[in-house]
């Protein structure tokens, strides 16, 4: 038996054959063309059935996965029909009279070195990425050597893999892989994430499982732990066997709160919601019981379109979330471009921090039209259900300021128009700016409300881009800077009669729970797949019990693992 | 008359005649050669006496300018020395035919336009700058154009400009170049900084001016109010002279400060100390009067260097500037790398978000030997005068916990050696981080002092890189929320008998200065050319007014600009 350590991605246990997903051997000599014409042939066949390969992947993702997650595919799309590569390869095969292999392969080595070497830029090495994944496509099909194809997996297996790409993850089948592991990876890698989205067992960053593991040898994925175990003995499997029916009977335990309210074991009750990027996600928010929807991220809307979305197309999105929840509460944020996320269609300023930069109702304040288009949209749904508007990125109260007059300009044209607008839509900010939360007390007196974003609350407090590994480390949700600073919040909130939520990744975070239930946090929204279990935690917490552990955690404590330790010390079931 | 509004970049007031400084003619036709070995003797001529200017314009620059601000012409030359960059010339002379120029022009638009087009990338667009700079100076030399060359002059005068390039700021001699203003540029650019470090009235930003203005036209620089004005009618020279005059009595009542206390005119005392770079600067400490050192950069110390700096090396430069001060206090920022401050010699990691990255205290602790030999390096120093040891970007007490480690290891191995360490260093750290001022409290228990650090303060809790042209509106060192967050840091430092000093740009900034004297800020670090303005003003402030105005700063006001009418309406003098 061998047991190699990873990283947890994604909750459950898989016992099952091993199918190792290699890499296909594309390494061929270069080779020339004595017949251009049945070259550049030869090669725009391979281009067209790459073209349509990636097609059925995209929508085979589009299914499967987030809008958001298969839109890498509209990017692969464009780098293998962007007429300048195209160019490029003709004419190593017109004029240097190399094979189409060959022009492929040099042609992709020259963008893919010159973008790889642009270290200051992640972007483009990104870039260099998504071209090698496309190439290897062309080359493969120019070679006649067969792509790993997970669609054509026809028994259960655990998968195996150095990495898994975008195109590989798109196509499991959740029947027939019932886990993976990697060999490299972090929590918040692109497969790591896919296997939460797809509720599959998952260990990344194992180091080597590609290279220790043959083809049907047995193995356990242990995605509770981050342990992935090759060839166990009987023990063993019977031992993970007994894990995994825990795992499965605590998740049925869970399944049968779908309909309960979301109380303490006090009799304190809080709003559980859920957070949606597309109506599609509104399922999951169903079956999982969420009671609201704390954050709706519209900005999939926009990136998923070639151009700006209308305000009849954001208006049906709108309504369609907002009819389904019925007089369950929907907090709608406005766009929130910029930073990492960026539009095909609005051009934005290339900046040496994106984080500190332009983004969010930056924009939708500077470029307010966009802004207007989209209030306008969310007004004329109003009347289809409970409609929260929430503006993201708020530093200061003119922001909001002018934020709120565009909302009411808009209303009173509305209005004028004949068009009913509902009379009882909130609106509210994100706290995720550092100097608002500290102004909390001056913006309660303006706002309906507030939900805390936990992801750049906490980025910006400690200064640490999370998603740089070299300062991960920083990202300390129970620093108690960044508690103190919550609870300052929902103090103020709660002192003008309003209420705060939270739509980070802390809200559902089990550690965090117990604190924020004793700060009196009154919403807390998180991935619909976490409501259950956190709605599970807290009938057993003690909301009186909880707030002494809150003075505690701010007062006593000076590290953010002094504050983990408190909470497991003091909750039980908290690992 | 013609009155063009610029951008108030140094003060003062320049009425002089017109340099007009225009960009050379380097248009030509490209040709060929058909004597290679001839062209590229030719090209290494033109390199070579290239290379002696760039060295000479160096040399200038070191005694003029600080260090750090001589450093882009290290760049320069090896950009000009680059074998790779020389090897491309040769060939386009050798294998293409071009003649010198034709080959330097084809390869450096090539490099250029490369480099330009990287706009994610703000690195290589400068890189793309200095090439420009560096083969332009080839190209005049192959075609015979002269250059400009500011050294040159031998009369009184405005210069103006587009911009000014490192290598005319290099060149400006304060004997004769009496004011300057350019067409681009803000506040923050490197014309600007110049300025300022050379105490020359300059406007920048103005649009136009280089078109507007023909040598001789007499022009009037009013770097106080950011005005430039071309052929005033007499009156206006005499009102102008009228304010010269006003400007340079008040510099000269400043001036009388040079030996005074810094006292309010209720008679409470403070401290104001100077930011230095190098041992260099201490001429203008000494001169305006400062009484301590609040901020010694060491990051020149490594910036300046081919190689990381050694133990005895830092020792030198450490014992340089404690000897100067004497029994003035001297606080010693160690390496505060990363961020926008990269080392030849160090390989750093490239970041999506450098400012939110790995950097300071973070690469100190990480690699601890870096720390160690500068810490050895100050215990070693310390006897030579009153030492003060400050780390920067702390964010959390267990980094403040092992730097402290780190000095008690080494002091104790120091000793041990027989060498004699003072014992009465203070150890304190920058407060940058939001999350340090939230928790000052807790520092205040374990650290000798604070310093609050406004630059990255302010981007850090406002979430905006002040850098960032579109979001440094929201660079707002009186709002509110930052304002809370200083009195915190300086009232819990109280608490617990500790000090707090700030050596941001805030502490002297005339607005902000007697917000501090309210809050009771112990130390207030600055340039050296705001000591003496910064007494004066001190001077007439009355510390108990200044706590009431804090009250309404913080509790009353809910934007910057109503601080700003605050603070303006309640202190005369201020504008």
């Amino acid at each position: 038996m061998n047991t190699l350590m990873g990283i947890a991605a994604s909750d459950g246990i898989a016992i099952s054959k091993a199918f190792l997903l290699a890499e296909p051997n594309l390494s061929f000599e270069l080779g020339k063309n004595d017949d251009p014409e049945a070259e550049v042939t030869r090669l725009e066949d391979a281009v067209e059935v790459s073209r349509q390969e990636i097609e059925k992947i995209k929508a085979k993702a589009a299914e499967s996965l987030s809008e958001e997650e298969a839109a890498v595919f509209d990017a692969h799309l464009s780098i293998l029909l962007d007429p300048e590569m195209k160019n490029a390869f003709v004419e190593k095969i017109k004029e240097q009279s190399y094979d189409a292999q060959s022009a492929v392969r040099e042609t992709a080595d020259m963008f893919i070195t010159l973008f790889q070497n642009m270290e200051d830029n992640p972007y483009m090495q990104e870039r260099a990425a998504d071209i090698k994944d496309v190439t290897d496509r062309i080359i493969a099909h120019l070679l006649g050597v067969q792509m790993p194809d997970l669609s054509m997996l026809d028994d259960e297996v655990v998968v195996l893999a150095y990495d898994l790409t975008p195109s590989d993850t798109a196509q499991l089948d959740k029947r027939y892989v019932k886990g993976f592991a990697t060999d490299i990876g972090g929590r918040t890698s692109h497969s790591a994430i896919m296997s939460r989205s797809l509720e599959i067992p998952a260990v990344v960053g194992t180091g080597s499982i590609s290279k220790e593991v043959s083809n049907g040898d047995l193995v356990i994925v242990d995605g509770l732990d981050g342990n992935v175990l090759v060839n166990p003995d009987q023990d063993t499997v019977e031992e993970y066997k007994a894990k995994q029916k825990a795992f499965l009977d605590q998740k049925a335990e869970w399944a049968k709160l779908v309909d309960a309210k979301s109380l303490t074991a006090d009799g304190t009750e809080f709003e559980i919601a859920a957070n949606i990027g597309t109506p599609k996600d509104l399922e999951g928010v169903n079956q999982n019981g969420a009671e609201g929807i704390g954050l709706y991220r519209t900005e999939f809307l926009y990136m998923d379109s070639d151009e700006m979305p209308t305000e009849d197309e954001q208006f049906e999105a709108y309504k369609a979330v907002l009819e389904n929840m019925g007089d369950r509460p929907v907090v709608v944020r406005t766009m929130d471009i910029g930073g990492d996320k960026h539009l095909p269609y609005l051009q934005l300023p290339e900046e040496m921090n994106p984080f500190l930069g332009y983004r969010a109702i930056r924009i939708g304040l500077d470029q307010d039209h966009l802004l207007r288009t989209q209030v306008r949209a969310l007004l004329r749904s109003s009347v289809y259900g409970k409609l929260r508007i929430m503006f993201p990125m708020i530093s200061n109260l003119q922001e909001f300021r002018d934020a709120k007059a565009i909302v009411d300009e808009e209303r009173e044209k509305l209005q004028a128009d004949g068009i009913e607008i509902a009379n009882d839509i909130q609106l509210g900010i994100m706290i995720e700016i550092p100097a608002a939360a500290v102004l909390a007390d001056q913006f309660a007196k303006e706002v309906d409300f507030f939900s805390i974003g936990t992801n750049d609350l906490i980025q910006y407090t400690m200064a640490a881009d999370r998603m740089n590994e070299h300062v991960s480390y920083l990202y300390q949700p129970y620093n108690p800077s960044v508690l103190r600073l919550i609870k300052y919040v929902i103090d103020a909130a709660h002192k003008e009669g309003k209420w705060t939520g939270m739509c980070g990744e802390v809200a559902g975070d089990q550690t965090a729970v117990p604190l924020l239930v004793g700060m009196g946090l009154d919403e807390f929204s998180m991935s619909a797949s976490s409501v259950l279990k956190t709605r599970s935690l807290m009938s057993k917490l003690d909301k009186s019990e909880m707030e002494k552990l809150v003075e505690k955690a701010l007062y006593e404590c000076t590290t953010s693992d002094q504050v983990a330790e408190l909470v497991k010390a003091n909750v039980s079931g908290i690992e």
